[in-house]
């Protein structure tokens, strides 16, 4: 199919960038010793997780039960559920998905730690642990020092639970400018603390799992660091090339849509908005997306089904039924708004994938 | 089923509220003889929309054509696309939706106009159309005056078309405090301006279709308007009550959610986040949702599978494993991310609805 017969708006992925950005990642983490473990939340498609493994990680990462589930379809050696499950429901569900592959949960809390391994005495099952660690983001994890310690070591007590390392998500790291790189000095130096702790206590650590795609290239720089997991590298968006971590040339993603109204002086309309794109922006300046063809211009505001974009300083015209291409500011929760995706080489629709995972909020 | 028996994300509907609030609007259409189109955007569940047209709507709205294919399901009497459709293959879809049931577009310009019109020829039906008018949201319709009497007369003369009236959207109209009354009253006069410009044309004005839910109970003060199109009313949300439209007892909608950690001191993390409840929030102050169970927390942020709930003033104890109700700010775009929503009655499932519409995108 040519691109041409694509209805809009259709969320498209260039494939000769994806795997580029798969190989760079995957050429970068060799490199330096870094064992690659994908978050799947991005994408949310089986077919790509399997693009990611055969380029050379080593499992994937998936937030949700549900997501989890979906991602057997990649055939994975290994799963890492990188979310505090809880629930005897959803218990039951993974350990159905640990007689298929390996899973590993990464918990903050003793009471999920019971329960997971309860579940996993009952089904039979080894399930891997991993301590999560608060690094600076103020989101989930424990404090590194004595909470963390404490967690450890009721981790490595529970039966059919196997104690593999920590994990923490770098996500206050947004950028590697100055004040980014002074982070990630001290996230190096809080990983040799915690590493300190746990060889005056005598637990192995075999794990020591981080990295977000804004400070992917910087990882190696995160002395201890074991693993990566890393989600939007593989299309990249807006808000990573603000990142400094890619170009626009290195976005793989895009969304075709269509020009439906010019009836507002200097604005047009597009036939997507927060249900299409997400209502996320990237900042600066804040907007919705990058408008390939007239990067000029500023996607600024979004209704449900509408984009609104200011053509003031445009360099060219518009008329309805013109097709553009806009680069989302974030492309996770734009995917998860799409039932499928396309990915083309060149001009040619060589692959239509289901968005499997889209709404396994469970 | 009971409702404790559901997991974690889940969007519950009080069947009863949304039922109070169906009769609610339907006899302030009646009282006021407005004729009542709800839009479908908010629920995109045909059983949903069969309700409203049990209790007194004369029809339905959809935003796009995938939306009309899928509102067939509640066997309505007529369609209203208040959307600028184009291109052809959306056209033939659109004429196929028109051969099980009256059809009417609402348009800003003539070449969408112009395409409609022959896709109708070619499929022998016959296409309703409304001239869509800016009064005041800036997105699209042209300008009152002599760019809406061209439409209008443009619109009159492509065959197989039906020139029923004029359409606009109030969005710009957030509220019924004093700013908002005051745009009301413009509102008014800007209505009876344009049935003014018909009348010297001599052309017939049958429809003048307004109404969005905020300004949804004065709509009878905006003399002309025939009929409105509300879509929020039928579950309400955090910014309905925030708009004066409503109150939190008229909250149909709750997004059921588990406490997943509590590592962090003065802070709750949920397991939903922008993928379960969108980004969109409701101003002031900037939130996510309301917490049922502890309305004095504020659930200030969002990654995209986490919400982080504010607990510093909280008046009870949260432990993991709780479970809460949150009602979502933006009710329309969190339904879109849900496979399935739940319509309870007291503590029982009653009602299982698969979202029809959700990424019906084209």
């Amino acid at each position: 199919m040519h691109i041409a017969e694509l209805d809009t708006p259709s969320l498209v992925i260039d494939l000769d960038i994806m795997e580029r950005n798969l190989r760079r990642v995957a050429d970068y983490t060799k490199a330096h010793g870094l064992r690659l473990r994908p978050h799947t939340k991005t994408h949310k498609v089986p077919a790509v997780g399997r693009k990611q493994l055969d380029s050379g990680a080593v499992g994937l990462t998936v937030a949700k039960v549900g997501e989890a589930e979906v991602m057997l379809g990649a055939n994975p050696p290994d799963l890492l559920l990188a979310y505090p499950v809880f629930g005897h429901s959803k218990l039951e569900r993974l350990m159905e998905v640990a007689k298929k592959t390996q899973v590993t949960v990464a918990l903050d809390n003793l009471e999920a730690a019971k329960e997971l391994s309860d579940a996993a005495k009952a089904a039979k099952v080894e399930i891997g642990v991993l301590a999560e660690v608060d690094a600076g983001l103020n989101r989930v994890g424990v404090s590194p020092g004595p909470e963390l310690m404490e967690l450890a070591r009721g981790l490595c007590s529970l039966p059919n639970l196997r104690f593999e390392g920590i994990d923490f998500y770098p996500g206050h790291i947004r950028d590697t400018a100055e004040r980014g790189m002074e982070q990630i000095g001290k996230l190096s130096e809080l990983v040799q603390c915690m590493l300190d702790d746990f060889r005056r206590d005598g637990i192995e650590v075999r794990v020591v799992s981080g990295g977000s795609t804004p400070s992917l290239f910087q990882s190696h720089q995160v002395k201890g660091v074991t693993e990566i997991r890393p989600g939007t590298y593989v299309y990249n968006d807006v808000n990573t090339v603000a990142s400094g971590a890619c170009t626009f040339e290195d976005c793989a993603v895009s969304i075709l849509v269509t020009v439906v109204s010019t009836a507002r002086p200097h604005q047009i309309i597009v036939d997507g908005g927060s249900k299409t794109f997400s209502s996320d922006t990237a900042a600066p300046p804040s907007v919705h997306g990058r408008v390939v063809e007239a990067p000029e211009c500023a996607f600024y505001r979004e209704n449900e089904e509408h984009g609104y974009v200011d053509i003031t300083d445009a360099r060219r015209g518009f008329h309805v039924g013109d097709r553009l291409h806009i680069i989302p500011s974030h492309v996770c929760v734009a995917v998860n708004l799409h039932e499928y995706v396309y990915g083309k080489r060149g001009e040619q629709v060589e692959a239509v994938w289901k968005v499997e995972g889209r709404g396994k909020l469970q």
